[in-house]
């Protein structure tokens, strides 16, 4: 923990593991468009069904943030490893859209108000729930109501869960590694005297 | 969102895509050591280092809750494919400890309280900072202090960052299928008029 503070930052970043990876689009009162790409986005509950996003204290990813309090609506878009490129580049200090600075098609669905990325496979529309801001060290935290989802047809599974790997969803790790997932298996549900099947 | 309640639970469990795998390692004060996966570990801070995870409400994992609340200690361990089975079964109902019950040998590092996973790359010990419970679910978010890290050698890059892939770390989705990750490339920090770099 004395460490160099460069050193620091990239190790205690990546060492959880590996992360999810969304963009989330939002859009201002004045009707400009925002994406931006976040790695702390997690399950909070499926009934009803909440996410929960962590907003690091004075980054870049403010404007996201803003948007999401000032309208109370975001969306959530996965990466695929044909545009994470793309998607990284949406971190970068743009004055104005991050859709039209990176060139990803946004797109609008059912009159939600938040924008989506048209490429991603996995799209989410959310409401603004709650947010709480962590006495620790400022993080915020942002849960949200899912309202839709739209997957692609291969993504999806009879059971409903998504086959990421079909789809060429991304990981990443730290601050600027991306990795696609290569599955090992699927188990089945542990009970003390029986031995686990792979399903 | 009007779905089968299974079909519900397997697609917001995997809605936000890959996840991070960590066992999580407990002692209580009858000297009784826990061992439980979780796969929503996620970053705080690096100044002061600070890790959270969530608990989600009336699930098999209060034991954890309960030992790193009555105690203050825990500890972080990665999972890796040749483990990963075992760290899935850790997850079975147990009436004794979960190190014993699937044969993963547990490992006191530097006199802290909390037992380590002996064959993980990555061992993190920490102590509890505060817990707080969320309105809307019950949902337990406990943020920890960052105390110790051991990383294998193989895994640590020059600038502090973990090489996840050389490690064999895993990620998984939804409830119960695991993945290795297979790294697409690094890329340089986005500036708005720079072309990206893979570094």
């Amino acid at each position: 923990m004395e460490a160099e503070s460069f050193f620091r930052r990239d190790l205690i970043n990546s060492l959880a593991g590996y992360k999810s990876l969304n963009l989330i689009g939002t859009k201002n009162q004045k009707g400009i468009t925002n994406l931006s790409p976040f790695s702390q986005v997690f399950h909070i509950g499926a009934s009803p069904p909440l996410v929960g996003i962590l907003f690091r204290p004075h980054t870049v990813e403010r404007h996201t943030l803003e948007n999401i309090i000032e309208t109370g609506f975001f969306t959530l878009n996965h990466v695929t490893e044909s545009f994470y490129k793309k998607a990284h580049q949406t971190a970068a200090r743009y004055p104005f859209s991050e859709f039209e600075a990176v060139g990803l098609e946004e797109e609008f669905l059912e009159d939600f108000f938040a924008p989506f990325v048209k490429i991603s496979p996995v799209k989410v529309a959310c409401t603004l729930v709650e947010t709480s801001t962590m006495k620790v060290n400022g993080t915020v935290m942002v849960v949200g109501s899912i309202e839709h989802i739209w997957v692609e047809e291969k993504g999806l599974l009879a059971d409903g869960s998504l086959d990421l790997e079909a789809m060429g969803t991304v990981t990443c790790s730290g601050l600027d590694t991306y990795y696609t997932g290569k599955k090992l298996s699927r188990l089945s549900y542990p009970k003390p005297d029986q031995v686990l099947k792979e399903i």
